[in-house]
Parts: structure tokens; sequence; C-alpha cells
């Protein structure tokens, strides 16, 4: 369940959106670009007002189709979000280190990349943290659970006006937290039941995975 | 670089291979036996006076041609080493944590499970620990990767006498940091030049790629 293979993609009315924002949205500090056209993208970016968090996660499909753009939106973005495939395709390194450093060369401070059951690798400019991924027993539907973890680091971040390194980690293992309860159930169904002790609890699981 | 197919294995010289160990080989209370027959494994086993950590090493080839004599040999060990698809192997399982839970059913006292460019899990039956490998830019060659990390992890506690579950997980960062070092160079070639300073220093930078 670790490699998702695109069959086809039909954008159907996303291929002529093209969002206006509300006055109140536009104030946001926060901005996630779920993955779409990089332009839509950027023309979404472009009508916030001065967001001091922008993340962006892609998929192969623009990395193939919109290069220059996505590469044109690289250099504003705080965290860019992607796959190890995606990771790559866009630098042409095999080497998730080495695509990681031709990636930060291209723009954004920061790079994770989700690299699914094996959990995620964050690379800025002078650090590297990798978190596992939660060893779950039963995995129902990995649908959306990339999605499930930028909603959990961009929700850390949010709720706690962190920035710093250690900040942004946390925000990963968050997102992890998240990520791994949304694949126990059919799409995002999970989220529906999911309390915040849930969610406390597993990040405490995540250090006792983790510590030594 | 992260799967060995197997395309042919002869045995030669270690077809016939009964080691008889020397009076002062006897008496180590550390043993690891390395990937062979599990016969073989077993009769030198049999050999130790009192061992107090028993380690051992697999691979597809005896859980195919040799499971009944490896299933006798695993309530026998404290720590069984092996990677992911051999756990898929030896279990019938495909998810890993599945997997590592009837493994435990069989008998060995804990189960490591090498997963390459992705690290290494430890499972005992009340905890997990997942470490992530050490992301390098360069791996030059991947041969013998898995026995310097088993070695890592018993040189860390014949050395430090530790049986704890944390002294457990040092040990295999101490493998991990090895491993990690190996595959910088041809062959073992890398471990000649390696310094105590540069075990000492890529722990601590295991430290920092996992802190949060």
């Amino acid at each position: 369940m670790n490699v998702r293979d695109t069959l086809a993609l039909e954008l159907n009315v996303f291929a002529e959106f093209r969002p206006t924002l509300s006055e109140e949205t536009k104030k946001s500090p926060y901005v996630f670009l779920a993955n779409i056209d990089p332009r839509l993208q950027e023309s979404v970016l472009e009508q916030f007002d001065d967001p001091s968090v922008v993340a962006c996660d892609t998929m192969n499909h623009w990395i193939e189709s919109a290069r220059e753009p996505l590469e044109e939106l690289l250099p504003r973005l705080d965290l860019l979000v992607m796959n190890d495939e995606e990771a790559r395709m866009l630098s042409g390194e095999q080497n998730v280190s080495r695509a990681a450093r031709r990636i930060l060369d291209l723009g954004p401070r920061s790079l994770i990349v989700k690299r699914g059951e094996y959990g995620a690798i964050l690379f800025s400019p002078e650090s590297v943290f990798a978190v596992p991924a939660y060893p779950l027993e039963e995995v129902f539907d990995p649908t959306g659970a990339g999605d499930v973890f930028a909603g959990g680091v961009m929700g850390y971040l949010a709720a706690t006006g962190e920035r710093s390194e250690g900040g942004l980690r946390r925000a990963i293992v968050y997102g992890s937290v998240l990520a791994s309860y949304v694949v126990e159930d059919f799409g995002g169904q999970r989220l529906r039941t999911l309390t915040r002790d849930d969610i406390d609890r597993r990040y405490r699981q995540f250090v006792a995975l983790t510590e030594f």
C-alpha cells in the first residue's frame, strides 16, 4: 500500500476552477496549497495578504506537465510536501538525500518527503529529521493519509504559533499521528470520531517508539 | 539498493562445515549466530557453556529449505535479526507489525527487522522501537551492511553489559551507525579506517536526526 500508481487523472470541475477568496480567508497567516495545478496554487497564494507559513503539496502529474510554473512557485514556499517518488522525479536524483538537496536549491525553505509506511523526513538547509510511521497491524485504506498528514502539520503550527525547527519536528509527529489514524478506516471516516485524547495518546506512543 | 535478490547460493566449504569451538570461545557470554544453515547454528550454540545473549541472523533460503530446524532454534534466541522480506516469508504475513507478532510467538525474546535505507524496527512483546537509517547522499556498496549492523548491536551489548530495553535500543542505534559507515566503501574497507570518534560523532547525529 506504499506506492500510488496514477492510472488516470480527470480534473473535471477543477480544470476551470479559479477560486476567489473571501476577505476573511485572505488574512489567514497559514496557507496550505493542496495538490492541484501549480498555476492555480499560485493564483490562490497571490490573494493572501501576508501569510507567515506557506506549505504546498504536489504530485507526479504536475511535475511532468507543469514543471515551469511549479518551479516558479517553489521559492515562495516555507514547506514543500511530497512523496519520495515525486522528490526523485522533481530532482532527477534517485537518492532521497541528494534529491532533497537539489529541491531545496530550487527555493523552498524546507522539504518534507513522505515515505508511506516508512514515515517522513524533513530536510532543511542545516538539518535533517526522520520520523518512522506508526507501526499499525491493520491498514484499512491509505486514501487521504498524505492530506491528513499535511493537515496535522499545519494544524499544529497554527495552534501553537511555532516556527522553530523543533516546532516543525513536533508538527510532523502530529501529522504522522493523524495519518496513522485516518488509514484505520475508509476515507476520512476515522477523523469523525477522533478525540484530542486519542491524538495526545498516540503522540506519546511516538515518543516511546523513537526514544533511545 | 534496498532489496537483495538471491540469484544463486553455493555453500561450497560451508556445506560440510562443522565447527568445533575452542575452550575459550565456549565461555563467551555473547553469541551471534551469523546467517547459515540453522542446523549448523544450533550445533554451534550447543557448544557454548552458558551464553547470556544469543542473537541470530537468517535468510530466505533457510526459511524455505530448513524451516523446521529454524523454528526449533527460535525459542533459544534472545534476538532474531532479519530483513522485512524474510520476516514476511517466515510469518506468512505481509504487514510487518503482524509478521513480528507471529514471529515473537515462535519464541525469540526480541526481533529486529532490518529495512535497508528505511532503518530498523525492534519488536519485543511489550514494546516497539523504530530508528531510521542515516540519510546518506552516497551509498557505494551495501554488501555486509546487515552483518555490520548486527556486529554493532552485539558489540555495544558486550561492551556495556546492557540487557535493558533502553540498552538494546542504543545497541541498535550503534549498529545503524556502523552500517551507515560500511556502505560508504567497498565491502568492509571502511571499517579499517573507522575511529571511535567517527562512531560517537555519528551516534550524536542519530540523536539529532530523531529527537523532537
